[in-house]
């Protein structure tokens, strides 16, 4: 291949803290060149209030990040590198909404609410709307309404309903203002293609599926249900869409402005957006067959499945079913543990108590900071017999199978003689036994899973922790490479609405990361597994029994 | 009174590392003088070999402590009051047998035995004849006998045929030598009194009853029975007895020899001895109605009811019911929890981990020393909810009701938010919800239960304890003055065998100690307790599961 046969695209992906721009080779998927940007107003705290679970971001810290990150990125290619860049592509977080303008532009960019929290983005984790969130499934539930059968037939308050609604009913200043509403992902894709009135602007088919009970068979909600919510909810309903779109679609090209603005060659074209687990699933190489997993703090599961093999059905109790929002053509499937790393954090917090009356210095930030390693070197050494300790990984509830924020955490199996190390391998054990029960469940709903992808921190960090996830799913794991499948699948999108490539298949083919490392599973130890994990169904049941109880 | 009228009675109660000897006033019950004696080969550890749960005591450390215990009692006695001592009782722990020759001298004081462990006395808490226990449990229910309808349907390792049998099986030099077997407290009063012949020596109905399977119906098992475990076991039958006596009766009187060793008064009273936490319960003044609660490590749980209440009806699934083992002419009944300050100790175990790499010294040894201290403070800065972390005691298996050694401790309702004072305070719960189970159990048995004694360390040092049990069993919770119940309650004994009082309850009336404190159930924490105790049975349930589940 001769030099100025190279073609690149750029994938942008906005995470929760930061964006990051990511120049990929099309023909090889080499990662050429990287940026990176923190949200300035956010890292300072600004907008948020976390005892309220309020999380807000201010549209210019997108669009000042997304120029910082691309420049940074561009910074290490020769000038004929960056005119061969063919195509770009956002993935943001979801559900993060902002009310607009009849322009499309959200409020916070409206001198007259600059500093409003409610006229920003709102972040997927603010949890302000919880209200608002039973309100909807209250109605839903009154009226026997179809609109939650593929979303996992319960309404959250992380989703876009419940925080337009939100901002309607408590602050009735922006809600007289708002004309309409954007996710994340649309708005950047709108922005730099030069489209973003509401009526007109393309829609995220991920975004709109998984989180705005947007369905093929009935388009958004109805007018009818929406103004019983709130009357400016219907009113919004004609401002919005019927439509939506894959991300192999062309949104767009760059527009001039923009083009100057990245520095990137003006025209080039720009595919639709998505959310971001979603988009890391196929720079996962994601297929039929291979589940990806996002493991971190907590896990968002990513399936996908030939519709022949779906037919019309509604696989019950996942966060969601939607018709190509991972892959066009394939039905995409999302699930999750609400609490994976964060278990493991939370023990190491429990232990921590111990350490308040160390003075704060060196030696304690040293034990802290080493505390998951050497808890991770014992409980590797120990060997899980019949009688081990038994834990239930619902600590911060339960995503899938059956969301349900309610149920608790367990732990079980107790002597006295158990110790700390011994109850952390049981909570590493409990993580493993949830996703095994996800897996379990989605197999019984009919979907294939052959072997599972993992990206995510935790997948590159805690090589313990991925052993037993293979040994108790009794299935190889293999980690992915790229420290950005995020980045990389909204590169891949951008290589199709380039017309690099017919479709997201083939560009994975090309551009797809390679295996890291594969963990394969232990006979021996899943045999045990198989016995813990009978008990692990126990304290499931023993959890939903004591919730009944308080109830 | 004048001072010539004073008379005193001296009760010498043998625990586990020490001997104690407590010289009571027989009129007020003042307690004028108190000796203690540690067990110096025990101190140093001989005999023993913790790795198998074997604990052995010699012989000589009872004489020896007990000589010193005695004179260092007396040595705050005027001569006239040693004159006015004219009885003595002892205690002792059980089941702790040792194997004798035909003179009831223990194998450990023949040049030959000297040191070997076998010959000495085999302490209540050895463990080394869990094999011997099973033995005797298989044989029972292939020949479906009655032999352990009283004592709680499954013997114990920790009781005399299991020890016995388990030395004739492992140590035939030993078992050769052996003519007949002693329980502690039995040996000390036999020794005292010039009567140790195996066949003409008192033996106590409280050890008899409990620890040896006997009954009045059938006397000690059958030599059918006992030489199919072993024949030496049958032959020792006719070695031992048929008749037993409850602790109102004189054994006889301090012989020249021994009244010179001790210090004593030739020819004063020696009553039958008894088991400590029996005579224990005497000291606390039980009556019928009145549990009396030993709390410490575990929990030893002592009630006694009219004969016309019982019948011959069998209380199950308890420890043990005799007639007459803790106040002649009532049946006595033993329970407990196999672990109740064990749990708490257990959990600063746990968080003592995170302490490891704080380096040894003065500051380590504060936070270790002050960890239940302070989590107690913050523990009990929490108010109790429905939706409270609830854990079961079950750490070191369950003693009542139904015995069981299999079934584990767990912890329910934990969050991502749970914290480790929110953690000890669900574990001090638990120990009362086991306390409760216990309760329950005997008054559905159709025993009364109106008010709780509490002795023992827990119950002076642990106001937030006792507290949490009053709120949970919602009845007053009374915890005895005196340091020294068991002492004192073999001090009334020895009132009795002296002729003072008809009757050891007339010596309670008399002799009985105060009232320390009372702690008074909240209404408002028991009702929250009444719905976590529901959980708390959900938990019981599930340990029985899972154990099903690892059998």
């Amino acid at each position: 291949m001769i030099e100025s046969d190279k073609k690149y695209v750029i994938g942008i992906d906005f995470g929760t803290d930061s964006c990051r721009a990511l120049i990929v080779n099309v023909y090889n998927g080499d990662e050429v060149a990287v940026g990176v940007s923190f949200y300035s107003r956010w890292k300072e705290g600004l907008y948020c209030d976390v005892r309220n679970n309020q999380y807000r971001q201010h549209p210019l810290d997108y669009i000042e990040s997304m120029e910082e990150a691309i420049h940074a990125a561009l910074s290490d290619l020769a000038g004929e590198e960056i005119a061969s860049i063919c195509g770009l592509c956002f993935d943001t977080t979801g559900s993060t909404p902002a009310l607009v303008d009849c322009d499309g532009i959200p409020l916070a960019l409206n001198p007259a609410f600059v500093e409003d929290p409610d006229a920003m983005f709102i972040l997927w984790k603010d949890h302000t709307a919880v209200h608002e969130a039973k309100q909807i499934n209250t109605l839903i539930k009154e009226r026997h309404l179809d609109y939650l059968i593929y979303e996992g037939g319960t309404y959250s308050s992380e989703w876009v309903w419940s925080k337009v609604l939100h901002v309607l009913q408590t602050n009735p200043k922006v809600g007289d203002a708002a004309y309409s509403w954007v996710e994340h992902c649309d708005w950047m894709t709108g922005l730099v293609v030069g489209n973003t009135v509401p009526e007109k602007m393309y829609r995220s088919r991920c975004a709109a599926g998984h989180k705005a009970m947007w369905h093929e068979q009935w388009s958004l909600p109805s007018e009818k249900f929406l103004s019983e919510l709130h009357p400016k909810l219907g009113a919004m309903l004609p401002h919005l869409y019927t439509k939506t779109y894959t991300s192999d679609t062309k949104a767009g090209v760059l527009t001039a402005e923009w083009a100057d603005k990245l520095g990137l060659p003006e025209g080039i074209a720009v595919a639709v957006g998505a959310i971001d687990a979603h988009m890391g699933a196929v720079g996962a190489s994601i297929t039929p067959g291979v589940l990806v997993r996002i493991i971190g703090t907590s896990t968002c599961d990513i399936l996908v499945a030939d519709k022949k093999e779906i037919e019309d059905r509604c696989i019950e109790g996942i966060c969601g079913q939607v018709d190509g929002s991972v892959i066009p053509g394939l039905v995409g499937f999302e699930a999750g543990q609400s609490a994976f790393g964060d278990i493991y954090a939370w023990f190491k917090e429990v232990l921590a108590w111990g350490l308040k009356s160390v003075p704060d210095g060196e030696m304690k930030q040293k034990i802290l900071d080493g505390m998951l390693v050497e808890l991770t070197r014992e409980a590797e050494a120990i060997e899980p017999t019949h009688r081990s300790i038994v834990a239930l990984d619902w600590l911060n509830g339960r995503r899938t199978p059956d969301a349900d924020q309610n149920v608790t955490g367990a732990i079980a199996g107790l002597t006295l003689g158990s110790h700390a190390p011994e109850i952390f391998r049981a909570l590493v054990e409990a993580t493993a036994f949830g996703s095994r029960c996800i897996v379990e469940h989605m197999k019984e709903q009919g979907l294939r899973i052959d072997s599972v992808h993992a990206i995510g921190g935790i997948s590159k960090k805690a090589p313990f922790v991925m052993q037993t996830l293979a040994d108790v799913l009794n299935m190889p794991i293999r980690v992915v490479r790229s420290e950005q499948t995020c980045a990389l699948g909204a590169a891949m999108f951008a290589a199709v609405a380039a017309g690099i490539y017919p479709d997201v298949s083939e560009a994975i083919q090309y551009m797809g990361t390679d295996i890291e490392s594969e963990y394969r599973p232990e006979e021996k130890r899943h045999i045990v597994y198989e016995n813990l994990y009978k008990k692990y169904l126990e304290l499931a049941k023993l959890s939903e029994n004591i919730k009944s109880i308080h109830d």
